[in-house]
């Protein structure tokens, strides 16, 4: 049984780690030259919208998943006529473009940020004068890791913004002055059975995660916050992983955005929950039972950013689990992450802060 | 860093699915036509003596270790010459021979069977004159799954042992009547660093292991056989993991042999130690610091023997995590294994029971 993956990054890379212990082949599809699943799975070596790649990968997989979402639907589309393609394209399409997705946060009752669709200076102007200032300025599409963001508080930076941003269609939205950042993991199969793991508290840095702990909250915040992916699942008719990450304000959750995917914040799952993302992932599109979404103790993620830790330096720390994605470091980009599991929230805490010290000291850890 | 390993097996792919994460690259070498870590890290395809094969391995890998203990030393020992081998090659023949490994129990007061060399019918006259029948006589070399052994109650039993192994050299040895087997599997760093994982109960059939109970015994017996697996790391200045199968006898412990290596006993700790042998097998032999051994609640591992059940069927079970090895099924042959991992002791066991009374249901489970 083969799973083609189109993004062959650290993602897919996991996926396929985890899904070898399930008796599955893999197969990849990435134009970089050497991405992190080509390590340990074949890559066809194109662009994402080549049709012969396409091609050769819809006839040698049973089932194609993504590890990107920013990944053209026109070519999932015709994938689809040949394969089985999970997520459903409608969900990428949704994510990819900030417009649909509010609009689904809001038809499934999902408080969600004001905002203003702009395709024009004016219309940027109208959506301020709306919703005030500060707020945000996002392109409507290929958003990740807070590029294609400005915020804005002046009119200064209402200019610089426009300049930056202006030439695609955007979004405005109020900033919201949240108290911390949490996002739930849900997993949807074939039949519509479902699980759903704890909320992941997510802390970030210049607009990267950096930290995540997990399980996070009261149950009356997991509660909602299941409730939230359940209903996005739905909709769609979901199969596969999907996050959602919300703000949260004074108790409540405010939708930020989806993602039609495993996701950064669910990293903890593979020692820290009886199944992990990845598996629950490639369990649900193939049509297998889904595994406990359960966590196991108190987990915290870490992420490594930018220039990786000699490796004797992370493992002296017991029990440490790492992950190295085996990529070329460069500034601000992930290159792999730790993760700690402890039967007791103060000592799974306890390490995330003396590992955190360590490797990322101007962090501030709230 | 790229991390060679002779035999691509089960065990060689598990080690590579621990060693991924950890950032290492491996190379194999194995004569087979499709090896269980073929899917996963290239395979030089050779016999395992082949020079030109060996220089290879030797020439990429940074450490060369071995996923099968009946391996030629002296290829090893050319392996040696060019890059670090790891176990030490003294452990690793002593493993071979039976009648070594014997007496290296002796010489650490490690209680085991009591044994004669035989290399003549006459000598195994007088080994069961001394002895007394039953007994059970096995090959000095290449033993495993139980193969290479007879078990000798009538004088017809030993005509027949006699004529089916006497070509090789041989070792008679008293047959236990044991109460239970366990195992316990150690591993020790280059600077001399040790980790030991709480004992494990092994259950049998037809000389194969079919379920491993783990954590197992009381504070004592897992004292004893901690002194043990040390005093035999210690006695090599071993370099890895090394497993020691015992029989208890009235709460005592009776060394039947060791492995110069990960062990089928060992792959609970996967999901349910906080390091797992593969990954602590991996940390030792190239310097790195270990990993905490300790068990996280109890765990039941069951091997999948001879054919390989639906993958629904077995992951429709919660908490089941699946390892398949993606090898041609053949009756007696290990395809992959189970593990359950349960906080209560109770619940574990009766999940394992679920599982083997649906699996191999003609099993005997004490």
């Amino acid at each position: 049984m083969t799973v083609g993956i189109v993004g062959a990054g650290q993602l897919g890379r996991m996926m396929a780690l985890a899904g070898y212990p399930l008796g599955l082949d893999f197969l990849f599809l990435d134009p970089a030259e050497q991405p992190p699943a080509a390590q340990l799975a074949p890559v066809l070596k194109s662009a994402f919208t080549n049709d012969d790649a396409l091609g050769t990968l819809a006839g040698r997989c049973e089932v194609v998943t993504i590890d990107w979402e920013n990944i053209s639907v026109e070519a999932l589309r015709k994938l689809g006529r040949e394969t089985r393609v999970s997520p459903p394209l409608r969900a990428i399409a949704t994510a990819q473009d900030r417009v649909r997705e509010k609009r689904l946060f809001e038809k499934l009752a999902i408080t969600t940020t004001r905002w203003r669709a702009v395709s024009s200076r004016r219309q940027l102007d109208s959506a301020i004068a709306d919703i005030g200032l500060p707020g945000v300025l996002k392109t409507r599409r290929m958003g990740y890791d807070g590029k294609g963001q400005a915020v804005l508080r002046t009119a200064a930076d209402v200019d610089r913004g426009w300049t930056l941003l202006g030439q695609v269609p955007l979004l405005y939205e109020e900033l919201v002055p949240f108290d911390l950042e949490v996002s739930v993991i849900g997993v949807r199969g074939r039949s519509g059975e479902s699980q759903v793991y704890p909320l992941n508290h997510n802390v970030h840095s210049g607009g990267i995660l950096r930290l995540t702990r997990a399980p996070y909250g009261n149950a009356r915040l997991n509660r909602l916050a299941r409730q939230h992916v359940l209903a996005v699942m739905e909709h769609f008719r979901y199969v596969g992983v999907l996050t959602i990450e919300f703000f949260v304000r004074g108790g409540r959750l405010v939708a930020n955005e989806m993602a039609p995917r495993v996701h950064n914040s669910g990293h903890w799952t593979i020692e820290g929950a009886v199944t992990s993302q990845f598996e629950n992932h490639l369990r649900a599109i193939l049509g297998l039972p889904l595994g406990d979404a359960r966590a196991k103790g108190y987990s915290a993620m870490i992420n490594l950013i930018g220039a990786m830790p000699g490796r004797a330096a992370l493992l002296r720390h017991p029990g440490v689990h790492l992950h190295d994605y085996a990529k070329e470091p460069r500034p601000g980009r992930k290159l792999g992450h730790l993760t700690v599991v402890e039967d007791d929230a103060g000592r799974c805490e306890r390490q995330a802060r003396r590992l955190l010290a360590e490797l990322a000291p101007e962090i501030h850890i709230p």
